[in-house]
């Protein structure tokens, strides 16, 4: 976690490094919005001053997933937006949306220290009012890998996102690539519904032994922590397997699933290699091929995934 | 049909007298736009010049109520778009979309003299090309009225407006008030996706005897049109006893019900008093209440409503 990066004297004027076109620019102090008429007020404000706005939504418990997503929408756009919202209806009933980690203190420094113009933090019952009763469905892309194990996932994802983007009207909005299923769901519902907005997939950040970061990884044990890392071998070897010839799904699915099974903690919830872009799975192994994971380790379900090469 | 408003020579500058605030002004030629992305296009660039976008979505085959929203959207907005979609996905497969009427070149002509700047006409191909899978559901509002008989009607109807708010980006829509309910579920729709759009229900506009204009009208034949005058007159007798003093809800209708089965080619789909929000059937009648009838006059299904005064 870059800390140093949160030492800014608050609401003072920063310079920020950018590493894309823009290399310096002054900026003004982290404005924090709760309600979305003034989020829209404020994206209004920002187009008609001719600024690009770019949007990475999240839950919030930011790790360093999370932060490159921020810096990656800081290279594309003038202006970059971060909503922290614990979105209750992409949770099951007997799934952690009470235990999700939430620490927004922790969340507006690491923001502000990476650069965003502004944190969108609606409360529920801003997102829900009472009498809410719309919602937005992909058909097709949402009953594979994860909508499978959790059904309802995806109508709470669409739908959130869609009330994101319309409260903040982005011109580029980031999402990473751990979340494979939701960033082809979003894709594919971003151009059904005409949302004039450029979606861009980051790369999955990982730990340095390879886990794929996410705020889930606070609920495991030191054991667990140690059994984790599973998700990522497993993939690797099946991808080695793929480099040196093997084109029979099957085969790949077996080797990732037997080596997950090798861990006491590790209980597999799905193993698929699909297109990437109908998340229909395939039989025969191709390059470009999205090859997929969700696993419990102990109570906790992670996912992790990569594209054969 | 006012058709001598038509007679302007193409493509001229054109002088509109406005009712609202803007007496007279000059224009610019109607555009005729069939692509989403060139219809995104102009409307940010509208937005760019502060003028306030205007929307009428329509199934053209235009009458005298699609102009009186057409005056409307001129009264409440800098430009008007007008869009011409007859739209398949809200036809029940036994419905009829093919039989539909079209005229695509005197809707043209009647938008033009109506001061409309834009005609949005797309290609079913450009709303739902291949692999379209995400649509727009609004609960609880759906399952009544013409949601009961029409099965995926108002799926169809909140997905195509949803595309067509994001393909034209107005900043006011205005609806007719005959589609009551499908009036209160774009509102519903509206609010909940915060689509940022100001919708205005404009009265319904009838002909000399009282039957509200209708594209579907042209179906009758002339002693239907005869019978299909029983919609208004049973909805106005229902009126005359609540002013009268009857509150009780199953009374009213079953003087409307009564009314209508009198006339041989009609047969009523449904009758119903409910809350004009919710669109939840009442008991006791009261002012401000929705008095809503959906009737097949021979084979064509005409609907017609009032608010309780």
């Amino acid at each position: 976690m870059p800390a140093k990066k949160c030492d800014f004297p608050e609401g003072a004027l920063r310079i920020r490094f950018q590493p894309g076109t823009r290399n310096y620019r002054q900026r003004n102090p982290m404005k924090i919005i709760h309600s979305i008429r003034e989020m829209q007020a404020e994206a209004d404000r920002m187009r008609a001053n001719g600024l690009r706005i770019g949007f990475v939504p999240t839950m919030g418990f930011l790790h360093e997933g999370h932060l490159s997503l921020i810096r990656e929408a800081g290279r594309r756009a003038d202006r970059v937006v971060v909503s922290i919202f614990v979105n209750p209806t992409q949770f099951g009933p007997n799934e952690d949306f009470a235990a999700y980690p939430r620490d927004f203190e922790r969340d507006r420094k690491l923001s502000e220290a990476e650069g965003a113009d502004v944190i969108f933090s609606p409360a529920a019952e801003e997102m829900y009012p009472a009498g809410h009763c719309t919602h937005v469905d992909v058909d097709g892309l949402t009953e594979t890998l994860c909508g499978a194990s959790r059904p309802g996932h995806f109508r709470g994802v669409t739908t959130v996102v869609t009330k994101l983007f319309t409260a903040v009207k982005p011109h580029v909005a980031v999402f990473g690539q751990k979340d494979a299923q939701q960033a082809a769901v979003i894709r594919r519902m971003t151009a059904d519904l005409n949302l004039d907005v450029e979606i861009v997939v980051a790369p999955i950040v990982r730990e340095a032994d390879g886990l794929a970061m996410s705020s889930r990884n606070v609920y495991l044990s030191p054991s667990e922590r140690e059994d984790a890392t599973v998700l990522r071998q497993s993939l690797l070897a099946a991808e080695d397997l793929f480099r040196k010839g093997e084109r029979d799904a099957s085969v790949l699915i077996r080797s990732v699933r037997s080596m997950i099974s090798s861990k006491p903690s590790a209980r597999v919830d799905y193993v698929s290699l699909a297109d990437p872009g109908t998340l229909q799975p395939i039989d025969e192994a191709r390059s470009g091929a999205l090859l997929a994971v969700a696993v419990f380790i102990g109570k906790t379900r992670l996912i992790d995934n990569l594209i054969l090469p």
